[in-house]
């Protein structure tokens, strides 16, 4: 059965919590659960994992390499505007990286327009709380099937 | 029945024969078939419309937000990079953008970087070729069931 | 009787509807016609136009120089921040233009802080709502009289 | 009777003698003179003053907010572009201030470009000579009528 | 017999007109007429066209390469500075394109100095008036002798 | 008995009246109340002075190191983010000076991001209202008893 | 009994070895047992940590806001010029944080300028060596009693 | 006689005493004695001044320009970088301006790199201490001779 | 006999060897042969110099301008982005400049983007491969019979 | 026996499998292994790690410090470009550190043209593969002999 | 005797001829040979040199250097604001250095208002013309006599 | 014997006087005998040169292209941060070059930072004095083995 990861980074812990007016009351565990849901109708198997750590999400992507996960879906949060440490991560894999983010940064602080994952990833799915995970999910199955990219 | 206009923006027509390395071999007219097939099944009514000027998917989006559309999928081409009046058109409706892009500008020349149709659409999905069209169907349909945004 | 020509762009159309905490909720045609009344008393004659086009807005001020108007106001909207074609349109001919903005760009986002307009115009009147349109009415009916610019 | 106060800048005292290729011939003095006819035909109280301290300006324009005047008539001179004090003193106030210029800065050097008071003005009228300031009495008199903002 | 195309942006039908000390008393249809002469001269068909609408040029851009041009002479006006759209249709087809412009922009205002369409060019000849045609049309007839490019 | 001289710039004096959402209810008169009372409990003399004129703030700069005063607290106001002339006059003194804000400066516009003052400064206390000047004037207390800076 | 948590980060278990001409001869324990006294003067609970990781920090910060800490006193060293996951963490808590320095950030390099966490703190403190976290305790303090911010 | 004004500017009241190993140990006084000996034997009148206001500096530069001085020699100090009031005092008299400078700012911080002055002063000496200000008196002198320029 | 100076700057003698994919396997003598042939129709007198120093280049336009030469055809390789020393050289003389280049700088490298000789001189030809010097050529031949400019 | 540290940041424990096309194909542990061959041979003990977490290359350099080594040689990866607290981590150690890059960071994108820990190294050496850290041994070695630096 | 030398830069040889509006019509002759009679007048020998290669003004102040000559006046023209190889030449030797420019850089084109002589040399004295010279002349006999620096 | 071209560029020749604090006591010379001695070791010839003209450097580069040299060593001085010339020398020749550099540019001025020579070369070394000659020797030594680049 093929694999997803679906790798969160900082803070991703407090959704539901943190700023609600901008990425909605669920909880992460909330999306996951719906996400395993998903996963299942498709037969995926998912490995969904939070960490504050940049070291850990990079472990992780080599992992995932490793692993000949059919995909990764990455929200980095913060890190996607700082971490160059990431990009590399993404690069040293050959498994197609899919960027999500609950909000859309595009139309918050400059800082965060800019994401050093973006030009290295699959696609970027950006913007609809919840649901920009589902549709990554979707677009991964895509994968599976010899879908046009 | 709930209405999703699709709008293209310049050299879209192109698609199939443009940089195909970029953007696949696959025709607007293809994705367009297979938008409808797949509107069908969500009992969706769809609009599809390509121009080379700015001035009509302006007009096109006011048009939009006049009939009440559920949501407009906007591939405004090179003009999300540039023009601000569909960033203000936007703003001068009440229908949901979704701002989709086939290739991944982030991964191309700087002045591909900065959209001026993200910070005011619900949210992006771009990179993902022809499935970005259909990634983008299924978050306006998610519209329709008051999904989450 | 001297001609006076009011030139509108992108989204004007939607005034009214479009921000109204930002344009008020006057139309366009109520100005028009406020301007038709105030025209009227100062013995000018008006034509009002409106186009989402840029290329509409440049055809119109070659026309307002080969009918030999007295002044153009020209509210270009969004495009008074990107369009270096409606500069050099004013440039190509002799009448004087007044740039206007219902809105006061230099309170808003910083991409509307620069004007291509601007520097080619006799003068700029912007934030006063529909009233910058009368006040521009006033100057351009000085122009007749001779008054020192 | 409503109060206006035209408070100016530093180096325009020397109207008529400066740079009359830009600024003109006619002097601060005749300005004024003309300002209270059209006061006094508008039923409107004029308090006009000129320094080129920043402190005094900074000074008068707390001092209008305390006497309740209708609106400020404010040319700061060459202080538009660099005092962030005068803009703070206008934010102290609740009197409307509208920012006038004879010239047309958007046409001179790179660094006249930029205004901190136009962010915090109600309106800005600039380029038209003396005339500036007579259609900022007007629009200054709209307010007493309960004019359209 | 080949075909190549001219194609002119906005404000070029107001050549002669427009801002002499810098564009000249040429018209243009003085510069096409010597363009057909020297067309005919070297057996050449020539098709010229103005538009001042950014779309008929994106248009006229597709309809070249479709009706295989031997190259397309494109003075874009302004629009070589602003449009991210031409630089797209370009690369739309595989006929080679020559920017053209009659002034020389490296020697006018800084927003002049950037072009959306030189870096997709075949190559650029500017500054020599409507000189730049001809050697443009040189440079076109060069092609269909297998000329080295 | 130990001087230390607190310095207002422009608008202070406008404290409670002016932005109270950012610049809190108290009056500059209560705050200065405040600070005598802590600073008779430390046994220090205290000397309080505000001044739109920026040329008043350098004056008192210079005053205070010929007092031999232990410490200056200023609140430069909108000069912290474009007075080099207070830069200078820091530096000519041998006084430490503590910059106070009651705001934080780094929530605020882009243009008060920067100070000049801090540079030259012992220390910088900002963001806490009034309590800003009671916290630096127990930094300055602790300069007489020989505390570690 | 309120808590306080104090939390440090890269490089400061280096305090007194590091650089002493700029971070003094003092160490962070030395530091830390003077806060503990001042705190058991206060009635204040004390929990102070350092880490040179940014998760581990991160963490601490969700630590804090989940006991319900009154402030939370934050001196992150290198990473307050470069983490927006510490900016996001401060966010995603509702207790106060005051970011402190032992320097004066601004009288070193320009990248030392900019904080990612002063937007988000109730305030800053910097440039008082050891002094700067007693100030920091005192304005932590100040919020028990219900003082105004 | 031909009079010289000499105009100094913010803190220039300082030197001797102001960071000696930048602006030496000579005082103003000092210095201006020197100039008025040097005057005399060159036969010239002068008149020599220091304010810590710009608008003091404005007031007199007008001043020097209604007297018919034959040159202003002016060390704005501070002022020089960010004055543009003082630039246009300059343009607003026809007497020709020598900037000069005790230092050499060009050796300093960036942001005394730019002068305001500079670029409508008839010259500039800077670096030479207080023999920067007795060149600019020979400059002066060499008006008077009608020498070159 | 009219005179045209063809100065070539630093690497051009590597023509042929230097990047081949970039600039062509044709050698600048074969370059200047051809350029003699097409002179010698023309009949005009051509002075053909290659050099990697600077100085060469600029002592080389001041004999140019001595001898009266009708034209400088001027490719001054890298120079063209650096060298204010051969703008200043063309200002100094009064022969027309145009400058070439075999490739489109346009199309490379960033720091290629901008040329000190461009806004100085006549024309610019680029990216026409040695093409580009036998159309400079025969601008040039367009002065001697008194061509439009 | 004198101590070489050598430290490696994110990702190096992927060489070999990450973009060999600019890393080469050779693995850290083979490196690492010529490394112990040429410490023997020059009589230096080794220690070599690999982290992908920015905390504990801030450790290790403090343990480095701790253990009086004579060097670090430090490949941080893309933590070269962006990791203030590395940067501080050297300046709080007393032994010299070589910074060491695999690949050219000049020659690939712009965001690793700067490093934060060049500045503070006593010495770089890019761009050599593997043989990058055997030159970095030399260097170290010759610390030993007294060698210049 | 003291020697001061007199190096010229790039196209100063061209003085007389080169744009007389901005550099006067004297020729670099005719300034030389007045510093010689003011040389001589001062008891100063004399050395004026004048070269378009870089090269050549580095061996020359080298050779300055050795010669142990009191002081060199350096116009490098162009060179100025491109050279950093003249700058590190003047740090190589420890004779002081005189920047002179016959026009005024502060009021030309952009990239003439940065030089990397001024920061390096030891004052600059610009915009009189040849009595640019001349007062450079004056401040280096200053130095035989001790004068203050 | 394989051969190894040492290139030295402007004030290179000034080692030893020059700046020693920055650059050391050690002349070029003393630092050419001890290449010599290790190149004989390595069984290489080595051609060592300076000169203070870029013109030469570039000569000296497409000579050492010729001569089929292993490598150049080239310290191109204040050249490598301004010289797109040198840079375009490396391109034309298939030898490798390693750019050497006996200070740490990044630790010095801005401009210092950024190498036009970096990009185009094999490798990197700076920093360590007459040793980043010996590593690069080294290095080079190595090609001729068909290490590992």
């Amino acid at each position: 059965m093929s694999l997803v990861c679906v790798l969160n980074g900082p803070n991703l812990n407090r959704l539901g919590q943190r700023q609600p007016e901008i990425y909605g009351t669920e909880s992460l565990d909330q999306i996951i659960t719906q996400l395993h849901a998903r996963a299942e109708a498709l037969g995926l198997a998912l490995d969904a994992r939070q960490s504050n750590h940049e070291g850990h999400l990079v472990d992780w992507l080599h992992e995932a390499g490793d692993r000949g996960a059919l995909a990764v879906i990455l929200n980095a949060g913060a890190l996607a505007h700082s971490s160059i440490a990431l990009r590399d991560a993404i690069l040293s894999i050959s498994t197609p990286v899919i960027e999500v983010h609950l909000s859309n940064p595009a139309a918050r602080e400059g800082f965060r327009h800019q994401s050093h994952i973006a030009p290295v990833a699959w696609g970027v799915i950006q913007g609809f709380g919840g649901l920009s995970y589902m549709l990554a999910l979707d677009a991964a199955a895509s994968l599976r099937q010899g879908a046009a990219r």
